[in-house]
Order: structure tokens, then sequence, then C-alpha cells
């Protein structure tokens, strides 16, 4: 045990390696004190597997002014419980767990709501405001709240997807949507969030969903996971094309899963009278809102941060065959491969890159 | 009856008075010719009360381009019926109605779906893109699906409220925002329509609701509403005196009712994690959305023009003194005195205005 | 036109061939008058295809007191529109349309919320209380809201699905049972009804779908329905299946699609806490209903007669091959063959039958 | 402390009194020990105000088995807490708190669905598996998620008719009866929960609220609670006179609060199509649930344990006087007089008893 006196020694901490950010642009394989047990309610888990998110890459760019230099990054993985604190009572040594990316202390208000995102204690932390999966431990508080049990004979490779991306895609795209049988549905952006909409929107059975993007291979992606329609809005002009789609009535649901504002603003323009435009993408700007027509059109809009309530529902259809998560992975590394694995994904046109996953071997 | 042939004459069409719009700026009290039936499904209301709405201003300032010369104005009111055409089956000569402000055919998608305002054939037309109800008589389209009886004692001046101003209110804000007991709600201005929404969304018994304008009278007429805070934001911090009155947490719904873009703003200045921003303002501009903090705080936006799909649900609750409809109104004229009622309704600071009632006598 | 007077002579009506019932047991094939329009929002159509119910064997057993001798019966089926009165606006003489069995006048207050079923003026009626489709030709009351135009290029056979089963089965069944992803649902009753509950559950990609019946046969239908298990009740102890199957925690939703005491005594018993149990079955008697163990159980029990409020959604479903409604039929008939249609109907166990189809040359 | 070691020696376990249940019919006001942390998620709680449930009387006429000799009853209260266990983070010792009669882990499925009642560990166990909260101390587990801090300034005796009686009556009679304003509602029972139901109701503006009991003196107590109409069955036909009432339409909503099939059964006759009877009486055997009439009514019917997932938002609710949930209170006691309390509760309709409020000096 890190710290602990053995035959009136202090040991030295115990190490692991971890992917460090170190202020915009920087980012190093290092060594790093592994995580002890901070607070009753903490579990140590060793990681199995983990991934990138889009969202790293934000933080690398300095996008992200809390996350400090010597940051552990990553909010996402699947590992196994090493030690749990005592307050600790649905989790054991042993236990193969799904890492939320968001914490949720289980007590608070926005937690008693289901709003984990909003989590006073919690939400998301991971990687941002404490170290993060992108290492061999990482401290996962609230334990009993912020994990999942892993069922058995369950890819658990594939489930380092539904640390974020996919309760993000049907949280805050699919359910804030109301996507419904016979809807028509827009997506804008079609990278791994966007496909991650595409994926969970079929669980309602809309009767077309568009997939917008300006990247041919990701929109070919798009057809093979169930796009009906796809528009390179580089080649096409994506506003006409819609509205030719839906005999100009426009969509029923318009997802906005890019995070600038010529892509929401092309939602606002596509969307039906009565129709829902549901905000995914991480935004650093205002956009403009077109009250002038939208006031008297019965639109809905929404945002999110995705909350990870509906993590036991996904498992259910994971483990039911009824999503298959694993179509979403790409390329694979080993752990401490990490540096190539960033390249790949910050490379994702060139590379084809959707989500790569890292193994701690 | 107007333009038939009686012993092989023709008559003179039978003529009436009525508010008569000739582009922007301009109005007049003018005789016209009485309406008769051209469509099946259409009546023939004699008007008994009517009254001047915010949008007649609007119209009468150019802003409405649509409404071309010669137009007559209105879209509120309760009359008689007169003659109804040969599909009306639910009125008959002699009835008291309740004209909606809403046209509704009752067999299109949008009408199918409850939302009147985009029924494809009707919507806002009436004083709009037809003939409307300052006048001594009105066609109304649609008879059976855009009219309701007027049940036997009740108050019929107090019900040309609900034609639009309280379905508005409740509709696009109480409804669409959500409110629900316990709830802090700010409703951003407190003309006749943020009053109509004061007044309903105490159906649902919230903890709190602040009105914000810059006119103390309609301030202190908010508190006798049922207003537990009132802000005149031109003597006060708005956007900090709410957040001081939630302990920084904002409000769980707030309700916009201007239609301009430092109200929009404030309301999402002010709105909790979790809340519900519901537009009621008609706006003739873009407005900045600040999706760069709000992407992530769970919060729903809504715009909607009234449906009047709940007028019979308020008519419940008049008939049942639930609802005291008629504390809106403030001043009454005769309707040929409609030009000095449209003087005191534009100067409505001044003459501490809020409705303003037109009998035809 | 019939009765009409033609140069001062009044023509014989027109005939055409109908099903018709003669009290309990007792029906025929035999010569009617052909319907006219009787009133101005009538439509005149001819029939195209039909289908025999489940209904109809109840009505024939003469369990249906207020179908009187000499009904026409039927209320499926697509047509041709004949003619259409002054009132009709929306169909016009030669246009394909879909016969609801649900008559809606749209303007009464449960058409209002979408209630067709209890709509003051229609329901069902059509082969119930007015003379129906089950015949060369059908008066369809209130036409313009309660028939549907039939998209271009649709197989108008498969359509006559949407005429009552499909539009029961979902509202009645799966909507009205919430069944949401990764749900555990229980259908008990594999007939037409059960299996278009199967079908349209599938819409929002439960888990697992579990169907109780006794006829093997239906049984094997449903596992190529999608039903991921199925429970012949005569051979297996199904509440201890079901319950085994679900780990003793009962199911998420059980439909019940029999309509006797037994079957709807099962889904009391299989319900998991919160759970929905969604009644679809035409009961004849009471049932008992556990509330000494059901009323600390958080469940919701929900009866309807269908309003078909969903046909045009179901219709975008088939439109965009979403919805295979033809897998259901599994026989064809000459509609003047209606006797023999009538006994495979009713020997279905044998016959393997689920719908027939008859079609009007 | 209880069995601390001071200085060596073994103190004899501190006590307390208590109101022992010693099976069917018998009951005491005894010693026992005073309850000891024995989970680090425990709080022991110091009694400040409690009362008595019906549900008490039930266990003391021995109709819940699985309440054994030696338990102490009660599962309602205020209190301060005495002390904490090393888990719990919200309380501290000396925090006035408001115990809820339902115990919630915050941890597992049915709590992060908001269904505490069906806690996997909790859910009703105090003064029924546990020992409760008519004694000076109780031990309240999960306390975190089980107690509610009560904020400054509020009555606290009124608090007390929070622990139980109003979310009770709110949740499984209001909100699952989807009462809205302009609604018809019935409530047969006006002992305390109906009454609670009464008070509850009107936070969503209802247009009738009909009060169904045989006790005068309680219908005369809900007409000044704001029961629009009052029926005492033994004198008059209530079945009759609600169809009367509602011009044989039939209520909009249904809620039944007794417990026997004859008031169930009203609730089934009364019900106008597409409303909703909501129970909350506990009922010790079946009742006949009339399919052949209701199988086509378009009715849901909804049972529930209370969950006090909605205790935040009545706090809100009290803090704003919005409910002022005193009035319930008719008679007070001090604790240790609890005997004299039960005798007053159990002849309610003779000393006019709704709830007794007992005072731990």
């Amino acid at each position: 045990m890190p710290g602990q006196l053995i035959n009136g020694q202090k040991l030295k901490s115990a190490k692991m390696n971890a992917l460090v950010y170190h202020g915009a642009g920087k980012k190093s394989w290092e060594e790093k004190p592994k995580p002890i047990i901070t607070e009753p309610s903490d579990a140590i888990v060793k990681i199995l597997k983990t991934t990138i998110c889009g969202t790293d890459l934000h933080i690398l760019k300095g996008d992200v002014p809390e996350v400090t230099d010597g940051r552990i990054l990553g909010h996402e993985g699947v590992g196994i419980i090493e030690e749990v604190g005592t307050a600790v009572t649905d989790f054991k040594k042993g236990d193969h767990v799904l890492i939320s990316c968001i914490t949720s202390c289980g007590k608070c208000g926005s937690c008693k709501k289901g709003m984990y995102s909003h989590c006073e204690k919690g939400g998301w932390i991971l990687g941002h405001l404490i170290d993060g999966t992108q290492a061999e431990y990482v401290r996962i508080p609230y334990a009993d709240t912020s994990l999942y049990h892993i069922p058995a004979n369950t890819d658990e490779e594939a489930l380092v997807m539904l640390s974020d991306i996919l309760p993000t895609a049907y949280e805050c795209g699919v359910l804030n949507g109301q996507v419904k049988p016979g809807d028509v549905v827009v997506i804008v952006g079609a990278g791994p969030i966007g496909l991650a909409c595409l994926i969970t929107a079929q669980f309602y059975t809309p009767a077309e969903i568009i997939m917008v993007d300006i990247d041919d291979n990701r929109l070919e992606v798009a057809r093979t996971f169930g796009a009906t329609q796809t528009i390179n809005s580089n080649n096409e002009n994506a506003l006409q094309k819609i509205m030719t789609l839906t005999e100009q009535k426009g969509v029923d649901v318009a997802i906005e899963a890019v995070g600038i504002a010529a892509t929401f603003e092309l939602c606002e323009a596509v969307i039906a009278a009565g129709g829902h435009i549901a905000n995914v993408g991480v935004h650093g700007k205002a956009v403009a809102l077109h009250l002038e027509t939208l006031w008297s059109k019965n639109i809905t809009i929404t945002t999110r941060l995705v909350d990870t309530v509906t993590t036991p529902l996904l498992l259910k259809t994971v483990t039911a065959k009824k999503l298959d998560a694993a179509k979403l992975i790409t390329h694979r590394f080993a752990l401490n491969d990490i540096i190539s694995a960033y390249d790949t994904f910050e490379n994702a046109s060139k590379e084809k890159t959707l989500k790569v996953i890292l193994t701690n071997k």
C-alpha cells in the first residue's frame, strides 16, 4: 500500500504510468504515483481498456482552462476493482466495472433528479478536475453510484463505448430529440458522437435518418450504420437538399453533433413546425437563434451534459444484442502506446478513425 | 341576404362598420360590406365584445407585411351566431360563441396533432390574412372547430380574454415552461400577456413568481395578481437580483413575454441547470443563444404560436371560478369608439391600460 | 344515383353484395342496396380489399347485442372513393383510401383530445351500429377525419392491417404499455392482435419479448416475428417460467391480448414493481384485481379501445419499410367467397390462419 | 455511548422509552435499549415529534404479519441528529431533520429510478422490519438519502405530515391521478390520507373535488379544506349522485383512499372515458375489475407505495406557504402519553381526530 509504514519504514509510493497534460499542446506518457483511497466512498480501479475522446483533444488545445498542468486525462474505460473505501458497499476487489464519465454522489438534489451531470460534488470531473482513466490505475469517487458491474460474458472492449459516447448520444441527442417511430431525423456531424446518435436513434424506428458531414468516409460508415440519406455539406447545399428530401416540410428532429454556429443554424433552418433540436455538440461561442422565424414554429431546443442515467438501459440493450457498440471501434493500441493512439485519433479523416481502444496489459 | 336575388332583383350588399387598416400608421372606423358565408364550413358571427391586442399595434407599425391595405383587424371576441354554412353542425343561429384567435380546420395533420397554430388552412388568419373581429360582423371559417359555445351564466366580457391572451400565456408560457409545485418562476414582461402568464402559472402552485418589467404600475398590478417578487429592471440589475433571490441557483422556469434580445438573454442568464425557458414574445430579430455556457446546462427552450388547444380547459376553470379572467380588463368603450380605445391601449403606461373591452351595441 | 328522379321516373336503387348478419350464428352473402350519401360529410367507398376480425366472430356468436339483424359486418379495408358529400374537402372520387375502423367527427371533445374511440358521433360504428366494409361498397361518415390517403406505390393489401389490428396493437398494447429500449415484455396471446403487438413492440427495441399462447403454430410464427422466448401455457407453467426467465423480478410490460380472466391474472402475477399492464383483449366478464399484492407495487394498468390516432405514424413506418404489415396475412379469397374465408378464419388453429384478405374484383 | 468501554469497564446500555408491539392487540410504552449506530451509513435521531398512522392500527390488528413481537412502531417524525456513522456526509450532530417513512439506499436500481419504495435494502422498513419512530430515539439507515434537512424557521410540527401522509397523498393520489386544471376529481375516503389528497390536488386547480365518506364531521372538514361537493355514502347513493353532478359523464380522476372493494368499485363505476383511477388505499383482498365495461374506456389504474421522491418539492411548498400541512393536526400529546394518543386516534369518529402529534420533551 502506498505510504504505509511497513516494519517501521515508510515505503516509497507505488508508481504507475499515465498520460499527463502539461498545458496547451503538451502531453506525455510518464510515471505518476499510483492513486490511493482518499475518501471512504472511493474505489481504485485498475484500467483494462480505455479510449480517447474528442474532449481530450479540446483540452490539449488549451480550450478547457480548468484542466491544469499535471492532470492525467481520460474519462472512459473498463477495469477491475483493486481496492474500495470503507463506505463502498456494492463493489469489491476483483469486480469488473464500467467507469462512467460522470461521477455521481447519489445524494444531492441533482443526483436525486437523475441529473448526475450537475452533481454538486461530482459531474464531469475525471480527467478534468481530478486525474482520469488514461492511466494504469484511477481513483473513482462515489464508486457505488459512478461504476457499473459488467455482466458476465460481455465484450468488455465494446463497453468502453458506454462510458461516455453512447449515453451522450442517446441522452443528449436521441432522448432529448424525442425521436419516435416514423420520424424524419437529421444528424449534423458524423463523428463518433454523431454516429452513436445514428445507432441509438434506431432504437425508436424513425422513417429516415439523414446524416450531414464533410468527410465522405464517415458518411459511408453512416450508410452502413443505417443512415437512409447522407449529405456532404462541402459538396452540396445541405439546407436545400434536406428541404427537398422532406418536401419543404423540414425534419421532425435535428441533432447537432458538431459544436459550431453553422451546424446549429442548419438545424434551426431545417426544423419542421413542432420539431425538436437536440444539441449534443460542445460550443465555444454563442450562436444566432433566429427567433424572428422560430418564435411561432412550436419548436423545442435542448442542451445537456450527459447524465449517464441511461447506462443501465444501454447495458441491457448490449446484453440483449440490440446495440452493437463495438462497431464504433476502428483502431486498437497498447495503453503505453497512447501517444500513437492520439496521433491516429487526431488524424481521424486520414486514418478513418472513429474510436480507438487502449489496452493495459 | 347580401347579394341574393329577391324577386329577380339584386339587393345591395348589406353594410357594417369596422376598423380597417390602410398601411403603416393608418386605420379608420369605416363602412364595409357585411361578411357573407363563402364556404359551407363558415359561420357569420355578430360581434358582442372584442378587444385590441399588442399584435394589432405591431400591424399598425407596418411590422407585419402580409397584412394588406383594407384589412379589418382583430382576432379576439365573443358574439352571436348570425348564420352558418351547410357543413356546420355544432352551431346554429343565436348561439353565443367565443371566437378563437386561431382558425383550425380540424382535419389536417397539424390539427390532428393539436397544433392548430400550424393548421394547413387556418392558423392565425383573422385580422391578418382575412378580415377580423374589430367589426360588427365577422366571418369565421371552419366554425365547428374554431368557435366555442359559451356556457350559460358566464361573464361573456371576461371570456374575450380567452380568445388569445389567456391560451397564449398558458400554452406558450406556463405549459411549455412546465411550471410545477414548488418552482421558482421568473416572468420577464408584465404586460397583459406576462400578467396572463402570472395568473395561469398559479394553476400549478409555484413557490415563487418573480415579475420583471420597467413599468411600476404593472409591477404593482403583478403583486396584486400574485407575484411574490417584482423587479423594475430600469432601477435594479435584474440579473443580479434574481440570482441573489435564488441563492445563485437561478430559476426553474423563465418566461419571456416581451420579444426583444435583452429580455430573452436575461432568461438565458438566470435559468438554473435543468430549467425551462418558454418564449412567448414575438421577436423581430435573432437573439444570441449562449451555447458556450448553456450547452452543458440541461435546459429546454421552447417557442410556440398559441394553438388554443387548451381553450376547453380554460373555459372549465373560468366556469369553476378558478380563473378570474376579468381582472385583466381595465377600460371599456363602445365598439364605434374604437379609435379612442386604440389611443388608450397605445398609451398603456400613462393610462395604466391592460386590456380594453369594446362593446357592440 | 339511387333513388333519384330521372326524367320524372324513380330508378330502382342500385344493388351490391354484402356479408349480412342475421342474428347469432347466422350470416349470408346477399344482395343489399348500394349505400348512398346521407350526410354532407359522408363518402361512399368502393371496397378493394377487406378482412375479417376476431370481433366479427364475437358478433356472430351473439355476444355484441347492439348489432342487429340485417347489419353488414366489417370495419376494415381499403378502397376507392366513389362519391363524396358536399362537406368533404380532402377526398375526391378516385382517391385510394384506407378505412379506419374508428369513425371520428373531428369536432367533439373526445376527438379534439385524440380519443376518437369515444367520438360523440362516431367511434366504433362500422359493421356494428351502421353497415360495414364486408361489402362491395360502404358509406363512411365523417370521411375527412375517418379515411386516410394511401401513398403512391404502397402495397394496398398490407394496409388493410392498418384499419384496426396494427393501431390496436400499437396504441392499446405498445404505447399504453410504454415499451422502452432494454425492457422485458410479455405478450399473452399470439393471435393476430398479439402478433401485431409483437411487431410494433419492436419499434422500441425491448431486450426480450416473451410470447405466451396455447397454439404451437402461432408460437412458431412469433419466433419468426421476433419473439425471444415462447411459452405454450398448456404444456408449461407460464407464471413459473416467466419468473425464472426474469430471475424472479417479473416483466416491465405485460400485454394482455386474449380477453379472459386467466390471462389477465397471469399479467398481474408476472408484472415487476413499476411495471405496466396494457389490456388489449375484449373482456366479457370482470376479473380479479389482486390489490392485496398489487397495491404497493407501483404498477399501471391501462385499457383502451383503439383510437387510430397513430394511423399516420403507422403509415409512415410502412412507407419507410420499417413495418412489414403484410406478414400478418396468411390466406386470400375473393370477396364473394367470404363465407369460405370465415370458415378459414374460424378454424384458425387448424388452418394456421392469421389474417385473411378478401379482394373485390 | 452504549456498550463502550470506559476506564476498562463496560457500561450498561443506555435506555429509552418506546411504544412496543407485542402481537395482535398488544402494545406498551416501555423501556428499550437506546439504538446505536450499526452501519457506517446510519444516523441516530432524537425524536422531537412523531405521530400515529392508520398503518400502525393495521399492525396492531395483526394484519401485517411481518411485524414481530418486540418491534417499536412508527415511521413518521422530526428530530435532531444525535450521532452519525462514518459514511454519512450530509448530516451532523445537531441537525434538525425530517424522517422519511421510506428508507432509500440511493444506490440500487429502484432508488436510481426514484422508486425508493422498492429500494432493495430499504423501502418501508421503519416500525415494520426495524424499530421505528414512536420512541425517544431511532436509528435511521442510509441517513443521507432517507432524511431531509429542515429549513430554518419552519413549523417542525407541521413537517411531521411530510414523513408519510402528504407524499403518499400527493404521489399515489394526485400525481398518479394526473390531476390537471379544470378536472373533476372524486376522492373516496375523507380520512387523513383522503384529506391530504384533497389538499395536494388543489396544487393543480381542478374545477371540482367531490369527497365521499361516511363520517359527517370529516366531510365538513373536507368542505373547509376545499371540497366543492361532499357525499355521505351512508345517506346517499354516491354513484348516482356523482353521475348526476357530472351530467352522466363521470369524473376525470378518481382517488381511492379507503382500501376496500366497495370504494374501489365505486371509482370504477364513476370514471369517465380517458380517466385515471389512482389507488391509495391499502387493500387486504382482491377486488372485481370490471373489464367487461372498462376494457374500452381508455382508463388508467395506478397503484403505488409512496416513494417520498417528492419530499423536496413538498418542503418547498411548505416553506413558500403554499401548503398548510398543520391543518391536518387535531390533537397533541406528550410522547410518553402515546397510549392515550392511540385511543384518540382509534376513536377518530367520536374524537374528530385527523392526525395526532406526540412531542418528546
